[in-house]
């Protein structure tokens, strides 16, 4: 195992120590329950957007905190759910009086430990909702999760409810906003090479030399198949079909793209990915009003990629354009 | 070799497709010869900043190419150098009457291209002026560069003119100011992996499975040494001592302080490298006025990173700090 670490233990919280040096304007970190937030929190008289999830996904959920898009994020250990303990407190430091939105990728221990925060926050007279992601098209139950997991429209869900929150919305209004993104948002990943946990040091599966997974998790879980690889636009073929059938997307819908890259896949070939995705879309009829490109919720440093494709409308797109400003994500401002 | 890529020949120009796509709004791309032009170039009335290089170390350059960065950058091929004509082509198409001003990483072929496309340029009436980046202490001279490389002080350079260049400055005063940021950046690498070039299909060089290469360069040429693989506090203080030795950057200067992805490696493991510089910086008595971390001058898929200080001073801050708006770096608009 190479990575640029100290002691595999550590990880989490020397990275988290490195975000907040390098973006004091941005965002703090509590230690102990450890979450990120607004630098600017509580802002009073918002409705407060929080997620979290295992670590090893970033820029997501850390990178995405601040104005128009997150109030807080809970960083769990190496692909492991934070604790209630983590969201309770969270939402204690960055609730304006306005309520919380729980914002909760479906994996079985981010679910359970989201409940009880949900508990823990409404006990204290904080008003809670939650949404669940689960936009993962590939497999309908997997090894952490009941249904179907929870992927890259949590990108897009954080970003269009911060908007929401930001703009004025109610909690009611926020949370059915995120209900809408999920509903409309659907994704396929693949990967060509595994990634390895710092505390197990070898990596999660083995993929052979000339073989790829399709339907790949953010954790390395199972997807539907291997084989061996292909050309790219045989791939994103693949995926795009399953994506598109499973809404479904159909001629003349507006649809924002995202092309997310898992974590050790360059630049170069995400643009690549995007080429044949808009080439697809066009023949569908699908027409591309935004995109996103780029390794937004990743899986340590595994190569590969994944496709999400949201439906749009007008009130989706104000909120997609709203200024952002966060570590990982920033435009307007 | 496994890579996201339909025809090892074609990569350059898919993944420019996929950019033009992308990025409407921003940027075109010209093809044959190539290059990625501001979306509203010319534009009258201001100096033309126009980079370029071999391709593979995306975002850099053409996902700088927009308002307040670049107005032109020209892709060779996979680490080849571009050709005259293209950096000539790119001139004519963007220059807005104030003259260009070519940035050029210090390669013996990008050297000997720039400064022909300069005398092209010249005969056509256009005022140009290069300078060039020379910015990596890790060797003197590499198997492609006489004297030393220019690497993560050309991403900083690029941000700075174009800023320079927004704000009306003249071709003399942008091109001084490129040579202050270069007279005062410096920068180097290291590498756990190797990058493997798509029409060569085996790796660069070997690296054993314990093993780093300290003083790397973007292209995979040998650096300084290499050892086994040590915790990154190590790792970090080995290039922090070399890059502040060599300026030198002295107690109470005001830095810039850049770490770089080299392409596969995760933002988790790049802000462990910031926490560490951080402290040292801290402990040199250098303080960070401003930072940058991400994956901006790559290596196709190779694992590793890079360190660049650049000693501030009012007037880069101000610079640093105008807005931008490409692909890939983006503020304040």
């Amino acid at each position: 195992m190479k990575k640029l670490i100290n002691d595999p233990e550590n990880v989490v919280n020397e990275s988290l120590r490195g975000l907040a040096a390098a973006h004091p304007d941005l965002v703090r970190v509590h230690f102990e329950p450890n979450f990120v937030y607004r630098a600017d929190a509580p802002v009073q008289g918002k409705v407060a957007v929080i997620s979290g999830g295992g670590s090893g996904h970033e820029p997501m959920h850390g990178g995405f905190v601040g104005n128009g898009m997150l109030d807080a994020a809970c960083p769990g250990e190496i692909f492991t759910s934070p604790t209630p303990d983590q969201m309770f407190e969270a939402a204690k430091a960055t609730h304006g009086g306005e309520g919380v939105l729980y914002i909760v990728k479906n994996y079985s221990g981010d679910v359970m430990n989201f409940d009880m925060a949900t508990e823990l926050a409404t006990a204290e007279g904080i008003q809670v909702q939650s949404c669940l992601i689960n936009d993962d098209v590939a497999v309908e139950n997997s090894e952490y999760s009941q249904g179907r997991r929870g992927v890259g429209t949590t990108v897009l869900a954080e970003k269009i409810c911060g908007a929401a929150a930001e703009k004025g919305m109610s909690l009611e209004q926020v949370a059915q906003t995120c209900q809408k993104v999920n509903a409309n948002g659907r994704s396929m990943g693949m990967a060509l090479s595994s990634c390895t946990l710092p505390m197990k040091g070898s990596p999660t599966f083995d993929l052979g030399p000339a073989e790829m997974e399709i339907g790949i998790g953010i954790h390395g879980e199972r997807g539907r198949y291997r084989e061996l690889l292909k050309p790219v636009h045989e791939i994103v073929q693949t995926l795009a079909e399953a994506v598109i059938k499973d809404l479904p997307f159909r001629q003349g819908d507006q649809v924002l793209a995202f092309v997310n890259g898992m974590g050790g896949t360059p630049a170069l070939e995400l643009y690549i990915v995007y080429m044949e995705l808009a080439q697809i879309c066009r023949k569908m009829g699908l027409s591309i009003v935004r995109n996103l490109v780029g390794s937004y919720i990743t899986s340590l440093e595994m190569q590969g990629m994944s496709i999400t494709l949201l439906k749009m409308d007008d009130d989706l797109l104000k909120l997609w354009d709203h200024p952002v400003r966060t570590p990982g994500l920033r435009w307007g401002m």
